[in-house]
């Protein structure tokens, strides 16, 4: 797969607590060079990328990020406010807690809740894989599937590891056709990029793979 | 000072991702007994937990939790739904790269907007120490004597570092005298406990006070 071919698959992130809009302006200009799937930045930061991009980018956001203890009218909200804002694909995060309560229907609920907020835009759902066993990895596909989001997602990139081949090729293999699979968190190189995209993945959450191709281009000495 | 007289600074916290049900009905009865300040608990466990206490013990809860880069609408959402929910104080995490840009008109804006949706509760504004300097601390300080907050709060517990003496001391020299100082992160004895109080500390965000002087209690075969 030719590098070109991997940045459509790529959302652009930049989700660090101390990023500034020096550099998320930085991250618009990369995203319209290197044509992404789409920039994801703070909901606070939406605004200016949206009105930066100008409908060129896609700018893709965070709900109840990244502990996800957030309470389900609160993450309604920020994903409702988030749309206003121009922000067209909204990545939220489960209870982390009640997976481990296995409280499945509690977040099915706080699912929904978020879903009925962003009727007609992109919807994911990170379950923060590194904190779940394989039972409630499962489970969460089943959720996610029945909650009429659009994305499963393996992780936040706040949690000590992040997506996995073995959990995207998991998530792929127990969610229903119509739930894309988006991993994200530590995607280090092109060939880690194909390998999740050839598992399932028609999303990467990712910072490194635009310096990658920024990198090859530089040593081609364009 | 007295373990009692220490444990009524204390907020005890847990904010732990995976923390269960089990868990906050533990922190509960432990601060029923420990006589502290108020329990800490995310928006999501906040109904729980103030229905369990029936207003003997305060319920805190956090907003913009913990990178602080939501948009002001929903963090300002997020405490009032917390407040319907049942808490009486709210933790808020100021946009940490909007530090970093010193865009502290910004900063006021998004606290008062968060102070306008609590009138009447109890508003911490969570600064982030570990990410700043002496510099943006000490404006920080005034912008936070500006808001109408209640306390300006060292530490989310998520950063890799916590309260530290110097910026206990730092933010009491430099807040207003209507504004209080809470340390939290970190906090691991009674001699670091009344250390923060004696530096002009009025809360102490933590879990290890309860579960030390827990320890001495078994220790001496109540």
């Amino acid at each position: 797969m030719t590098p070109e071919k991997i940045l459509t698959y790529v959302d652009h992130t930049l989700l660090g607590v101390t990023a500034t809009a020096t550099d998320y302006i930085r991250l618009c200009d990369e995203a319209l060079t290197y044509g992404v799937a789409s920039v994801c930045v703070p909901p606070s930061r939406v605004a200016l990328c949206a009105g930066y991009l100008a409908g060129k980018v896609a700018v893709c956001t965070v709900a109840g990020f990244p502990n996800g203890y957030a309470s389900s009218a609160a993450k309604a909200n920020e994903a409702a406010q988030a749309i206003q804002d121009g922000a067209t694909e909204i990545d939220m995060v489960i209870d982390i807690g009640k997976a481990k309560e296995h409280a499945w229907e509690a977040i099915l609920e706080d699912i929904r809740a978020v879903r009925a907020a962003t009727q007609g835009y992109i919807l994911k759902v990170i379950i923060e894989t590194a904190l779940l066993d394989q039972d409630e990895k499962i489970a969460l596909c089943k959720v996610v599937g029945e909650s009429g989001a659009d994305f499963i997602k393996t992780s936040t990139g706040f949690a000590p590891t992040g997506a996995t081949f073995e959990d995207v090729a998991l998530l792929r293999q127990h969610s229903p056709a119509h739930v894309h699979v988006k991993a994200a968190g530590g995607i280090a190189t092109l060939d880690d990029a194909e390998q999740f995209i050839a598992l399932g993945a028609t999303r990467l959450g990712t910072s490194r793979i635009v310096k990658i191709v920024q990198g090859m281009e530089d040593a081609a000495g364009y």
